[in-house]
């Protein structure tokens, strides 16, 4: 079970949390890790998949944004466009994006045959920070095999934090990062959530900030930021892309609360899903009945989407145990640190 | 009545237009001119009504597209954000937007007397060109009044086109501009139409290409570019924002078919909105149903985006009687040209 | 004297600030006010003026940043397409951007006889906050006069904080908000400075959080936010006009940090200029020489940027005394929260 | 030798074209093809240097602009955040996007083993159409090795077009389609060239319209529009990542005067940079002086932008000969149907 902000005493915000305090809260988002652990081999990939069925067929709602573009993802320039998603969300290191996309549209061939016949292609969408200080990102370690197996672990309930998948070489504020997740109740329309998943790698060392005020200390000098953050933001309102990519932009507060001021080489970067219209690939009618949330409603999400980030970030540092990766560097736990702080 | 392509033989594209060829074939739309011919003054005020209502009560559904930003509109940030147009869409020459705008907003506390009380603020949507060249545009002779009588011009039915309203002193690759209208037929969902306003101020004498591939001489030195060009384009299928802007930016098709290159100087700006969602600002309900296009069967409005702004800028032409304005400046008729083709 | 964080034994990062902690601290900044008390008017006009010269003549290279876009602004599609301001940049209450930017351009005919003759038009920039609780928004008390009073207040050296100038009417957090001005030492090339001037009428009462930790309660309800924040961020440091949009975003997470969320409701928009690349309006050259930033140094920008702009919102609130405006309405101070605090 | 407009009498536009009419009329720039053609396999790559040095040490100014978003190039969010392209830049077929990237993350380690480790990422930048109708897409056939043998081939001086490298399988307006390139000479500061090169892969049969107003028919079923088109342009002249956004843009010009309307499944997307301007990976000074144009004199630049899209698009479909493809798909020549209209 991952250590989160409560075992800890501190809280981000206001909101009631989901009973899992996961992204997983939303109904039906399967989320599954493949783990490499391996000499100076540390890195994984992480799949998060938005529904149990095929996702070609039935895309969910989607937007981005950008909060800081030094990074390569790829797949945004359709999400932006036509507001969908329509294969998994893989997060990996930086020099595997490719191999992910390759190995989601082989994924999303033998799922549809007519993918590049008579189908259109297929977006694929992988988000990756930089592994390299603890990770011999050179060595290109992830196969498309890696892939299916994050693919075939996605599951419902509860989700690994940490130094798991694509948060196995990651570092946060000179601690070490990784996987992390939270979620917020939505009082709205009958009651929803909102959940986000974090891929946690930024933040100088010394800068980050708790709730409470303390500063804690990595021991690690300060230096340049060189790191990264994914958030994925996942609800079941029914948004539309508009007020998706108003949510997503939110996701920057919860990383500035920490500390950070999003810097310049780091690739912040957002992206948000609704399961509350889902877009038929084989749509026959010309005008599709679809549910939007009220605009004057719309707080709620924004703050939710912020203290979620907030909270699923120092989820991921309170998860990730202490760490010693490619030629021997080391990263102190987080969750240590605030035991020390106890005693 | 207008004079139009058809009338010379010339044609933009190939879908049907509607019964009028004008913005105003989308049902409920309103348009009205003030015009201002007095010596050097020649300017004036167009009002464009989404719908005969309150429109801060019931907003449309809208975005924007910037093809070329060298201009002051004023209200498109919030129109982006929030997608919604809550006011008349108002055009004007470049130096009077600010008071064309008070004069929204007065209108607007007017008929809603909790503006700046309870209900928040107005979000003014007025566009511009410079007519400096053939308007004595220092003299910034429009007044508030002169948009209160636009707006109680405002009908439905026959647009005035060429030079009335705003489009009174503009000038067009070189020969009299002016506003100008088009429509297209939308074979979706039982029957739709796409309509588009143009205020035409820009173009280079000598790069206007006709339909025919003709390039009518304006006897004009070609000089540096810097006009504008605003066109709103309305439509009555239901669509949200994102379509909206991807609808918005065809423009820029239409506008480039002209010969036009979106020139440095030009503010070359394009506002789209639907009539098939209005947005109840005072709704109560948490999750609001709308309908939205299945986006599979979006090209014709692309395409009829594109077709209906190239002609409505050609009808603005073919509308405009030959001018001379401040100072005695001249600009022929593109009609007089083709008449004179025609001999 | 203006009351300041550190009269309170608050910090805002680890930056140091320049000699008058104020925007002024960048050679060449002036800012001047005009404020309106009287009955339930209760707003004003400020002027922030890049340099002493003509504007329109030497341009500040420039860009913007929406970070929430319910706001109405006028001018920002020019500084993105041109990447310069040319005028003052005004702040004003909501309902006063029209007459504000009309008294602009008339000033700016008065010193360049030529624009709207052979010169093109100009770009007025004005932004807005809803004073609406403490000031008769609806009285449209801002006239031209009271732009050129602001404009001939404007001055080097201090900054009139707090309750002046459009800061007048102001609400942040439920304490009273205004102006407020702070500025960080840059330690590159020589030195220089980026000093961020906001008004401030943000955030939802209990949402703010000090930078100890601490929760300032207004003794309001918490209500539903409806405020906004323009930010005015200026350096001396050369930047071109991506780098200037780079530093704007981090006014954003100064934002965050006080415990906002960006609400929905609120026009949250910054502006960022660079004297360091004058452009010049009448340049005769092709090809025209000038400084940029080595990007891998821009990390003490952003911080610069969050920092001085967490911390000129917090000076706002400091500067501005408890006030009763409109209808009786009541606004305390967070100076005096804070000295009750000590006591 | 490639077909050009200029051997079928027909022009794009009034300025004067380069040397070579060729995105190789820019100094130093080289063009590599990999081609291939066996059974149901026409694919390909095609690579653009922008120099031949060392691209990740001496990154060229770069931009890009979306006409349309459905598309699935990588790179573009780093591209736009730091304005610099850092490898070559490739095309390729949509499904080996991410076999393409993978290949320029090893070949810059290769020369640059400080990736990944000291130095940061590296950013592969690789852009695609869909060459399924004649393609096996399904296959994956492009290896990593493909891609090296296209870097192997780059070079100076002649561009091969048509059926070549990206190309080989590409469709436009129904005819063949695929390679093409132009350019413009450019009167500015002693002498410099814009230069295009375009995948061509767009427009539904019927729509294409040629300068002189004749719609070629390629005897194909109209059928929906599911091309896209790369288009990337090089210029010498310096220009800053704003100036290079603004002329990428006009791309989209270029492509509507061909009587497209940058239809929905189309991923329409230009990317521009600029030799003149070479940012150093280490660099050591603070401030660094570089060249912009003068803004009031882009003018050009956005013509000749315009004028070599266009061109280069009809060049690309003038240079491929009639082809057959995977299930016996037939595609016509342009230059066929032009030699018969001829006759």
């Amino acid at each position: 079970m991952a250590s989160t902000v409560s075992d800890f005493g501190l809280s981000c915000g206001i909101l009631p949390g989901g009973a899992r305090n996961a992204i997983t809260d939303v109904p039906g988002i399967r989320v599954g890790h493949c783990t490499l652990r391996n000499g100076d081999t540390n890195t994984g990939v992480t799949a998060i998949l938005p529904h149990g069925g095929n996702l070609f067929r039935k895309k969910v709602t989607a937007a981005s944004h950008v909060i800081n573009g030094f990074g390569k993802t790829i797949g945004l320039t359709q999400v932006q466009e036509l507001g969908t998603i329509e294969t998994p969300v893989l997060l990996t290191n930086t020099l595997s994006v490719g191999t992910c996309a390759t190995a989601l549209i082989r994924d999303a061939i033998r799922q549809n045959p007519d993918i590049g016949r008579s189908a259109g292609t297929v977006n694929p969408l992988v988000g990756e920070c930089n592994d390299g200080p603890l990770n011999d990102i050179q060595a290109l370690a992830i196969s498309e095999e890696h892939v299916l197996a994050a693919l075939a672990d996605a599951h419902e309930g509860e989700v690994e934090q940490g130094n798991v998948g694509a948060g196995t070489g990651m570092t946060c504020f000179g601690f070490k990062g990784g996987i992390g997740s939270a979620s917020r109740r939505i009082a709205l329309g009958g009651g929803h959530h909102l959940g986000v998943l974090v891929l946690s790698n930024f933040g100088r060392p010394g800068d980050l900030v708790l709730p409470d005020g303390r500063r804690p200390d990595p021991g690690q000098p300060a230096g340049v930021e060189r790191g990264s953050v994914m958030i994925v933001l996942a609800t079941d309102v029914p948004l539309e892309h508009r007020q998706l990519e108003r949510v997503a932009r939110r996701a920057g507060a919860g990383i500035a609360r920490l500390g950070s001021f999003w810097g310049h080489g780091s690739g912040d970067i957002a992206i948000a899903f609704s399961t509350g219209n889902l877009v038929d690939h084989d749509e026959s009618r010309d005008l599709v009945p679809l549910l939007a949330l009220n605009e004057a409603r719309i707080d709620i999400l924004f703050r939710a989407a912020a203290e979620a980030t907030h909270e699923a970030v120092l989820n991921s540092m309170l998860s990730a145990g202490a760490f010693t990766g490619r030629a021997g560097k080391h990263r102190a736990s987080l969750a240590d640190w605030l035991r020390d702080q106890q005693r």
